[in-house]
C-alpha cells in the first residue's frame, strides 16, 4: 500500500465535512478529580453517544457517501457482529439505498434488533462453522451489492478518523501526547493516527484489546500480522476479530502504534469506573481502552492522554452483570 | 424586578465566554428511531456529562466569577442537597477561594463525598428541623462569606442559561419549538428561557417536576408563588424545593412558562429509556423532563423539542432499583 499521510489527512478533513450533517460531534468528557489522582490530563471521547451508539456509523457513512448513484440503486451489504451492522443499516437509510447485513446468530440481541429497526435485512451465520466473508461475497455478487467493509478499506478508515479529527479541533491545545484506542480489525486506531500524528508526530498511540484476543499487540511485536484463534466468545463481542486488517495494520505499523491489552475483569472495572465517575454507559468493547489506562496508570502520568470509548450498545442484564463483577 | 430580556441575553453571552474554559460544551444527543416513533425532532442535552455531573457548575462559576478579589479572599458558602454543592465546591477551587457547603444529612452519599473531594467544608443540617437558609446566613455573616445562591439570583441564572445558549449555537436551525426543563427552584428554566425566547419568541417552555412536588405547575396556574409542603423525601432529591424562587418565577412568568409533572414511576421509565436507548446514565431529577415528554407524547408531535437532562449523580444501587421498577 502507498503511504500518503498528507493526502490521508486531507481526505479525513473532506470526509468530516461530508458526514457531519448525519452524525453527532461527540463531546469530550473529563474528570477533574481523576486528573488529580492520576497526575495527568485524560480526555475521554464517548462514541457511545454517537448516533447508533458507536463510532461505526462514521466509517459506514464515509464508505457509502463515496458510492456511485448506480451502486446506491443496487444496495449495500456488510458483515458485522453488531455495531458496524447498525452503522451500515442507518447510513444506508440516510443515503436511501437498500442494506443487507450478515450477522452471527449469537450477536447481542439489542444489536440485531437495532439493525433491523434501521430497516436492514439481516442474514445469520454460525460463527463456529460458516465463513462470513465468503457468505457475504457470494450474496454481494449474486445481488450486485457494494460491500461496506468494517475496517479493511481506506474509505471506512477515513470515516473512523473523524472522531480523533473532532478531538484535535475541540481542545485548546491540539497536541495529544498519548492515545489509547480499542482495536478489532484496527480501523479506528489507523484512522485516529492520521489526525493525531499530523498534529503531533511524537504522539504515542496504543491499540487496546482483551488479553486473549491481543492479535494487534502480538502482530506489532512480531512486525507482521499474527492471528489468535480462540474457539469461544469473549466478553468484548465487538472486537473479537482474530487478525488485524491488512490496510489498518500497514497504517498502524507506519505510525509506530504499540499494543496494550486488559483482562475481562479489568474491562468490568472500567465499565464500573465509567458509570460511577464519568456518568457513561459503555459496552465491554467500548471500555477496553479505559481498562488499559487503569491497568497502566504509571505509563501515562504527567502527560495528556486521549481514551477512545468506542460504543455503548449493551443490554441491561449484561451491563449489570459486568458491574457486579467489578464490585 | 426589572424585566430586561435584551440585557439578560447579552449577560448570558458574556457569562458563556467567561465560564467556557472551565466547563464542558455538552453535546446534543438524538435518537433517529425515537424521532420516527414520536414523529418529531427531539434534542436531548445531557448535563449529566457536565463537569461535576450536573448543570449546577455553570451557575456556580457564573456567580463566583462575579465576586471581587476581596470577597474571593474571604470565601463562599452555599446550601444544597447535592449538585449545587458540588458545583460550588469545584468552582471555588478553580477560583482559589475557600468554600463551605450546608447539606442535608440525608443527601445522597455520592454527592456528599464528591463535594468533600472538591475540597469544600461540609456542614450538615436536619431537613425536618433546621432552616438551611437561616443556618447558612448566620455562618455567612460570622465568617464574612459570600452566599452563592442555588437559583434565586440573576448571577446564578445567567450561568444556568449557558446550557440552552450552547444548544442554539449547536443546531443548524436554532429555532426550537418547545423545551422541557426540570425545576427545583426554577433557575435552569428561567435561564433557558433567555436564549430560547430570544431566538424564537413563540417557543413553548415547560417546567418538569415530580407530581407531588409540582409547586411551579401550581404557581403558574395560580399566577403567584404557591408552596407544596410534603414532609417526606421523594425520589428526585435534586428538585424537592417547596416553592419557586422569587426571581426565577418572575422570569418564567414573564416568558409564559407552563408546568408539567410526572409520577415517580414515569421517572423510572425515563431513566430506563435514557439508559437503553440513549446510552445515558441519569439521576432521577435529571430524568424528570424526559418523563414529562414520555407522558405527553401527543403534545410534542410534529415539532422540535429540547429536553434538558440536568444531571447524572446517582449511586449504582439507587440506579438499578429505579431501572428494576421500570421493568
Amino acid at each position: 500500500m502507498k503511504l500518503e499521510p498528507i493526502v490521508w489527512f486531507e481526505e479525513v478533513a473532506k470526509t468530516h465535512q461530508t458526514i457531519t450533517p448525519y452524525i453527532h460531534h461527540t463531546q469530550i468528557v473529563t474528570c477533574p478529580d481523576l486528573n488529580e489522582e492520576l497526575e495527568g490530563e485524560y480526555l475521554f471521547k464517548p462514541e457511545s453517544l454517537q448516533i447508533t451508539g458507536s463510532f461505526k456509523i462514521r466509517g459506514a457513512l464515509s464508505a457509502i457517501s463515496r458510492l456511485s448513484k448506480k451502486q446506491l440503486k443496487h444496495g449495500v451489504i456488510a458483515y458485522s457482529s453488531g455495531n458496524h451492522a447498525q452503522g451500515v443499516a442507518h447510513a444506508a437509510k440516510l443515503f436511501n439505498t437498500p442494506a443487507m447485513v450478515v450477522m452471527p446468530k449469537d450477536a447481542p440481541v439489542k444489536k440485531i434488533e437495532n439493525t433491523m429497526a434501521f430497516g436492514a435485512e439481516v442474514i445469520f451465520y454460525d460463527r463456529t462453522k460458516d465463513s462470513r466473508e465468503e457468505m457475504t461475497a457470494e450474496i454481494a455478487q449474486e445481488k450486485n451489492l457494494a460491500l461496506i467493509k468494517p475496517y479493511d478499506s481506506l474509505a471506512t478508515i477515513f470515516g473512523q478518523a473523524t472522531a480523533a479529527y473532532e478531538v484535535i479541533h475541540d481542545v485548546n491545545n491540539p497536541k495529544i501526547d498519548n492515545a489509547i484506542i480499542c482495536a478489532g480489525g484496527g480501523g479506528l486506531t489507523a484512522g485516529s493516527c492520521i489526525p493525531l500524528k499530523h498534529i503531533n508526530p511524537e504522539c504515542n498511540i496504543f491499540t487496546a484489546e482483551p488479553s486473549e484476543w491481543n492479535d494487534h499487540e502480538q502482530s506489532f511485536q512480531a512486525s507482521k500480522r499474527v492471528s489468535v484463534d480462540i474457539n469461544r466468545l469473549g466478553m468484548c463481542d465487538g472486537i473479537l476479530t482474530p487478525t488485524p486488517g491488512e490496510i489498518p495494520f500497514a497504517i498502524n505499523q507506519h505510525y509506530g502504534v504499540r499494543g496494550l491489552s486488559a483482562s475481562d475483569d479489568m474491562v468490568c472495572e472500567a465499565m464500573s469506573f465509567a458509570f460511577n465517575r464519568l456518568n457513561l454507559k459503555l459496552e465491554p468493547s467500548g471500555a477496553v481502552a479505559l481498562a488499559c489506562l487503569l491497568d497502566n496508570k504509571e505509563k501515562f502520568k504527567g502527560s495528556r492522554t486521549l481514551i477512545m470509548l468506542s460504543g455503548g450498545n449493551v443490554d441491561e442484564k449484561t451491563f449489570s452483570n459486568c458491574l457486579a463483577r467489578a464490585n
